[in-house]
């Protein structure tokens, strides 16, 4: 909304309904210094190190990520595979189980709901792993108005991440070898403390790892002590999402790089988007015609330069030869790439891979960038 | 989830996503030092006072407080009242523009999916003022599903509260003695600059004041420097919603003292539930058998004694005579009442006023406290 000049640090109020998780007493007893909320939950974001320190860790070793925050909507029932498909355009019709998708969830309009994991989890069982929005009381509203046949509920699921290049070894050293075997994307069930917990090859980096279902808030401590305890001799960490790896990788967070102001194909996210004539989902029609005119603007990296940038609290405008050109919604000091990297919104005429533009930074400075495709190299 | 102890202090991490307000400057230049986040929007929770401060100064003075993050839910079209009228028990068939309406809006089971006030701006045009969940995802689902036509949007609108005993007199300088005469839960248009803004008698406090629902973003420095300006003679300051007043009170919030797991008469809203048989909403049935059989738990005032008490990060259970007697959501230290006092969902059995019982506060101690009907007195 407004231009503010970045904030201050200011505490999170501690409330009920700011959710804790099953992994709070360890997060704390680490001395999280950070946290961010999604969907009604805390989302660890620091540990009083440096996100250029968590930064360098990831990229070397492995971490332990609190991303209980990831909720499921379960769709359970005769309908349940209808409705799924209803709400993505992508094709979900050959999915198998055992299988996870990525998926852009959008209303009549193509515009963006959510941006969810769906798993597979029988063919009538599905569960959408969500980013920040209720995405549950979407899908209730539409299975009532539908009068279709089936059962809707946030299930007691709490995601563990485990990420880092040294996550397979970690992972192999508490649910045996068979992690290895775990494709991209795909899920096992595994046994923990003779629970069978749902494990996937995926997670919020690009660094390598492993996402774990905890269905169980009793065995979370159990589960995080487990980790913990065999990571030792992998130099393990407590984590969480690192803002600079992701915007060198691209990685987009719904309610940052888009909103419900933007359509699937201006998030890049046409891959996962299809007009097969036979296929049914809310918002096909306008996203057909989004697809055949071509989509106006889409989310590009930008490089900028100058001192180490304040973070984006809100979007900062980009201009071309005085014209406006679209704005950067997140942004970051790369110790890697020597440079400040950003997440944008880029308007069509300027979206070319080495457009030169300028940066109306928070701070009041402002600083040349150029448009970048994503991932950055 | 889990039974954490309180956390320690984590600062809110920036992001875009935790969207800023049209008078986020000024808050972050008055020493903003706790922010809470609901719907995706930061809520000013402290300005490095303590809470029993700024509750003694919210009795006798006159606050402001931003609370664009009540974002409005916008229904409009010739639809518009079928729809509102779906979404709540409470018979809004003889509702008058200009009117407000504290609403429970439930699911087909009759469980709390939110708990607004309505305001009717004309007969094909309402306002759902909503607490924390996408309630718009849920009434675009069902408008969707049924084939309605009205359009949902969240519109450009951030409510800023001016509250406290002194609210009508700093009120009356900025918008004219007319203000005095706006009767409880009702709304006028007051010109401000040129613009028509709606003010309305209401707030999330027992103190009086008014709520300004501010329409034009680019309005907002101006319209809190004109407040702040004109409070300097009533010895205003940047305030909040007051956890010990709220309590005392018995002011409920969504997320903290009723979830998705709770029915209307569970959260004592019996008294906004109609049965009439002409009226039809979702959740009808479900909460007529429930209004029939009487509900099993009710939200109370628990009292109870030894030291100030930690805030709730969770529930605590309580116990009489080492039964499971309901649980505490929301407790905190009254200086007036000289007792910690706390809001819970006492089972049926145990919710008669004056009952004693225990809680199990996170600190380890169980302490001795009664039963209080609301408000507490």
């Amino acid at each position: 909304m407004s231009a503010a000049a970045s904030p201050q640090p200011a505490k999170l109020a501690v409330s009920r309904r700011q959710r804790s998780t099953p992994y709070t007493p360890r997060i704390e007893a680490l001395g999280v210094s950070d946290y961010s909320v999604v969907n009604h939950t805390v989302l660890p974001k620091g540990f009083g190190r440096s996100v250029e320190e968590d930064y360098w860790h990831l990229r070397e070793h492995v971490q332990l990520w609190d991303v209980s925050c990831q909720r499921q909507v379960e769709l359970h029932g005769p309908d349940a595979a209808r409705l799924a498909q209803l709400m993505t355009p992508r094709d979900l019709r050959r999915a198998k189980v055992g299988q996870c998708f990525y998926a852009p969830v959008v209303d009549q309009a193509a515009r963006m709901l959510n941006d969810p994991i769906i798993l597979k989890l029988a063919d009538d069982h599905f569960w959408f792993s969500i980013a920040d929005s209720d995405l549950l009381l979407w899908a209730k509203g539409l299975a009532l108005g539908y009068g279709m046949n089936v059962a809707l509920d946030e299930p007691d699921v709490s995601p563990l991440a485990v990420q880092g290049p040294k996550s397979d070894d970690l992972m192999a050293t508490v649910f045996g070898e068979q992690v290895r075997d775990i494709a991209f994307f795909n899920y096992s069930k595994l046994d923990f403390q003779g629970h069978s917990l749902l494990v996937a090859r995926s997670g919020y980096s690009k660094q390598g790892g492993f996402e774990i279902y905890l269905d169980k808030s009793s065995l979370g401590l159990s589960l995080w002590d487990t980790l913990w305890d065999a990571g030792q001799a992998h130099n393990v960490l407590p984590g969480c999402p690192n803002l600079i790896e992701r915007v060198e990788g691209g990685l987009l967070s719904y309610g940052n790089e888009m909103t419900r102001a933007n359509s699937p194909l201006e998030c890049g996210l046409g891959e996962y988007c299809s007009f097969d004539p036979t296929l049914n989902y809310i918002g096909k029609q306008a996203l057909l015609k989004e697809q055949q005119a071509g989509p106006q603007r889409i989310i590009r990296g930008v490089l900028f330069d100058g001192d180490k940038t304040p973070p984006c609290a809100n979007t900062w405008d980009l201009h071309v030869s005085g014209q406006y050109a679209g704005y950067i919604s997140t942004a970051i000091w790369s110790p890697r790439l020597k440079q400040n990297v950003a997440l944008g919104m880029i308007e069509q005429a300027y979206w070319d891979e080495g457009q030169t533009l300028s940066v109306q930074c928070a701070d009041g400075t402002e600083r040349n960038g150029v448009v970048s495709l994503l991932p950055m190299t």
